[in-house]
């Protein structure tokens, strides 16, 4: 190619702080390195380039001294100067380094995806995503988050944007915990600590807390990403069915047995299941773990989403002994963008936590919790809440008349009083499995139950979102759902019903 | 206290959706759990209560149920109604939970915490601290960072905030990897990952690379966080000296000898002492990691930082076999609150990344992604590294030259030609630990030179950050330094010049 188009359009500036020579080899480096200049290009010689560009010699010289040692040409005495041969492309399929085998061993259980692929699953063409648990993109307060950020940056100093504090932003967490304190809670800011996200604590808990082999105590059925937390840890699973009276028989009898390191339970609003611990067992538990010094982590990310009365007051709130460490997040209350959630123990415990995280990432995100500490400032939380609470409860009340309608009796369901979720049981035989085959063909998506077992239960259950869309697309869900139930439902009736064949003798 | 000034001010909306029992005890609610009604406060009857607020006898009836059924008030049968025990306050110096007994083990070498205590001191009342590599908040692009959010919320897709791929908003994955392509990398989007600094970059490698006892090749000093990070996991640390020729002879011995997991380099700029590998021992290097597979993790903050030419290409530019692992931030570039960074590495290796970190926090933040993906596409970074190159080389100048002023002969350095930091070495017999003793006293912080090593080495060495702050401030740094330095080169040559007293004899 003709080198001097390079150099078209005035692109060199004699009178620049930049020294010409320097902006020759830029401008030359810039088109080696994309290849417009291939290896094994010649390169006019000093003189010639000084010519072509009307500057010294020595400049000329100079820039490409500078690209030689950059390593983007080499000059072969007597021949002249060509642009360097780079890096060959690296062959995908014939990996020179055995990366696998370099690896520390991961556990790779079957659900140890599904997190992601539910990520994934809510982009996915033509189908209506009732799985995920996300609060509706529509309801976001973003003219709020508009106008802070607008107002943050005005009067914003600089240190703002640099580092902070790896447990939070002191304001942030100062805040946080007046409004846990308004909760019950008896926690000071030294209590309180940000993490990216409550996903990020039940990290940090599995990692300060559990070794190889420990005993954990679960909810069966419980959340997914915690079943895969600590499956990951190695620990050992041992499951508190969760429904019904709390039971307590069974717990005490793992808590002699095994001596688990932790409970880890939503007494609020569970995921899947929805239930709601009522206080007097909430007071027995915490009897119980105080008996056996029983550190408990409480999940708690749907508290503030009922759609009646208040729930009771979360066990961090009760807790007579100091064994619950309490874990929230602004992502099912605001957005999951945020990537904001936040711990509270102990302030040992808290410590210990930061060291951790500090290796993680130093800190989370400023951006966010600067924004998430002028929206609180401006105390438009709970105005939200009140807007989301009458919204969610509306389409809480459609789904459930939606799915009376259009797939009972295949499909039964308890009315949950908060959270994001329909727990519902499949009748006739129908296996969750077949559903959710039959249910892609019709477009809807769900999780099904076995994902939230640590065993190979749920065969039957699955769980439903009724918060992410408008009343019409949770309709058409539904109505979707029921469609495809009902193939299954017909074909295992008509196979009931299909007569008997009496053999030809 | 008297009840009914809870409820003054028409707090109670008797045409609200709320229900009226809820809004009585929603108020009593936030009264108990914040004590302005204390525990064992008599409540008046519901008949009183009823006539108190002018409402129906059900209604005051539900609001009782409903706080009780919170644990928040408990009914007496035939006494009356009382506000409930909570839960007694923690006795912060009687722990019932025997915390540190069930943490995981730790390790807690000297050095464990000096980077928070680096982020910390950067706001002793007073000091001026040279310590902490940051950017200069003044110079930090929040014009642009500003307009982009308005922008951006203006046209905002909810699913924007929602949940986004472990791996990063896939088009910044697309313009990074454009940008990395264009200077020279041979990456796709699928080769780079989006982390939360390159701090969790670093984190991912060692969690997927590094058992305990597996060896790890660092240059001698290296960055303080990777010492820390590779420690932490007990991996055992082999030194290779950071200064004059690249000692391949070391590495060879050391890659026969202990077949270690990792090479962590910063050819560029590096961080302490500012060297650049040149770019024939960049090829050598690579050559002999070829020939042993030898994975190279290349941290490169700063390689846009220069204040002269260009540095040669990247080793995972430069990368013949595939083994090169890249670390890169924004953090240096732009500043440390946007908490983004990247990975570049073979597919393969960025999946197991993926796994990991979908653990740690699902994903880094959305926010910080999506605007610098807005900066990167109105190509508004190349300019503002004009704009920095040019003043921090300003910057470097005026400290060089201050420091050959105030703090000759006690001191002497290297002048580095991009990055943040200038690695001096004391003379005349000064110590580090000395030194920062002293300076306390005048007024200025610096990083000994000690956390840099992963032995004892360092003692007579300093890192000084010359970019933070404006010309004038970094003048009264350096004076101060002098300052301490005098008064420790004073005693000494005062000492050395002592005259030996004849012993009487």
């Amino acid at each position: 190619m003709d080198i001097s188009k390079i150099f078209e359009h005035g692109s060199l500036i004699p009178k620049s702080a930049i020294p010409l020579y320097n902006q020759i080899a830029s401008a030359l480096a810039e088109n080696i390195k994309s290849s417009i200049l291939p290896a094994g290009t010649k390169l006019p010689p000093e003189r010639e380039l000084a010519a072509l560009l009307s500057v010294s010699r020595t400049t000329a010289i100079n820039a490409y001294r500078q690209l030689e040692e950059q390593g983007l040409i080499s000059t072969r005495v007597g021949s002249g100067t060509y642009v360097a041969d780079l890096a060959p492309p690296i062959q995908p399929s014939s990996p020179t380094v055995p990366w696998s085998q370099l690896f520390t061993p991961s556990l790779n259980t079957q659900s140890s995806s599904i997190l992601r692929e539910l990520i994934a699953s809510t982009s996915a063409e033509g189908i209506i995503p009732l799985a995920a648990g996300m609060p509706d993109p529509a309801l976001y307060p973003l003219i709020h988050f508009n106008r802070l950020f607008s107002q943050l940056s005005a009067h914003l100093n600089g240190a703002d944007l640099g580092h902070i504090p790896t447990e939070g932003y002191v304001p942030l967490r100062r805040i946080l915990a007046a409004r846990l304190t308004k909760k019950g809670y008896n926690v000071t800011p030294d209590n309180t600590m940000i993490v990216s996200g409550s996903q990020q604590g039940l990290y940090l808990i599995t990692k300060v807390f559990l070794e190889p082999g420990d005993y954990v105590i679960v909810e069966s059925p419980t959340y997914l990403g915690a079943i895969q937390m600590f499956s990951a840890a190695n620990a050992r699973l041992l499951s508190l069915p969760a429904s019904g009276r709390l039971p307590l028989d069974i717990l005490e009898d793992y808590l002699i047995r095994y001596r688990p390191k932790l409970l880890y339970i939503m007494p609020t609003f569970q995921n899947p299941n929805g239930r709601v611990i009522p206080i007097e067992e909430r007071h027995e538990l915490l009897k119980l773990a105080a008996k056996h010094r029983l550190v408990i982590v409480e999940d708690d990310p749907y508290g503030e989403l009922y759609y009646g009365e208040q729930p009771p007051l979360s066990l961090k709130a009760l807790d007579p002994y100091g064994g619950v460490i309490g874990l929230g997040t602004f992502s099912k209350m605001l957005f999951p963008g945020l990537r904001t959630g936040w711990v509270t123990a102990p302030e040992t415990v808290i410590n210990r936590f930061a060291l951790e995280k500090q290796y993680i990432d130093l800190h989370s995100s400023n951006l966010s919790q600067k924004l998430l500490y002028d929206y609180l400032t401006e105390d438009l939380l709970d105005d939200h809440l009140v807007s989301v609470r009458t919204e969610y409860k509306r389409r809480r009340d459609l789904v459930a008349s939606a799915l009376k309608r259009y797939c009972s009796p295949h499909l039964t369901f308890t009315l949950p009083t908060g959270g994001f979720y329909f727990w519902c049981t499949l009748n006739n035989g129908i296996l969750t499995r077949q559903l959710l085959h039959e249910a892609a063909k019709t477009g809807v998506s769900f999780v099904p139950g076995e994902a939230f077992y640590a065993d190979a239960s749920g065969a039957r259950e699955l769980r439903l979102c009724f918060v992410t869309h408008p009343e019409e697309k949770l309709l058409e869900g539904v109505k979707r759902l029921g469609k495809a139930l009902h193939v299954l439902g017909n074909n295992k009736i008509s196979s009931h019903t299909r007569p008997s064949v009496t053999p030809i003798i």
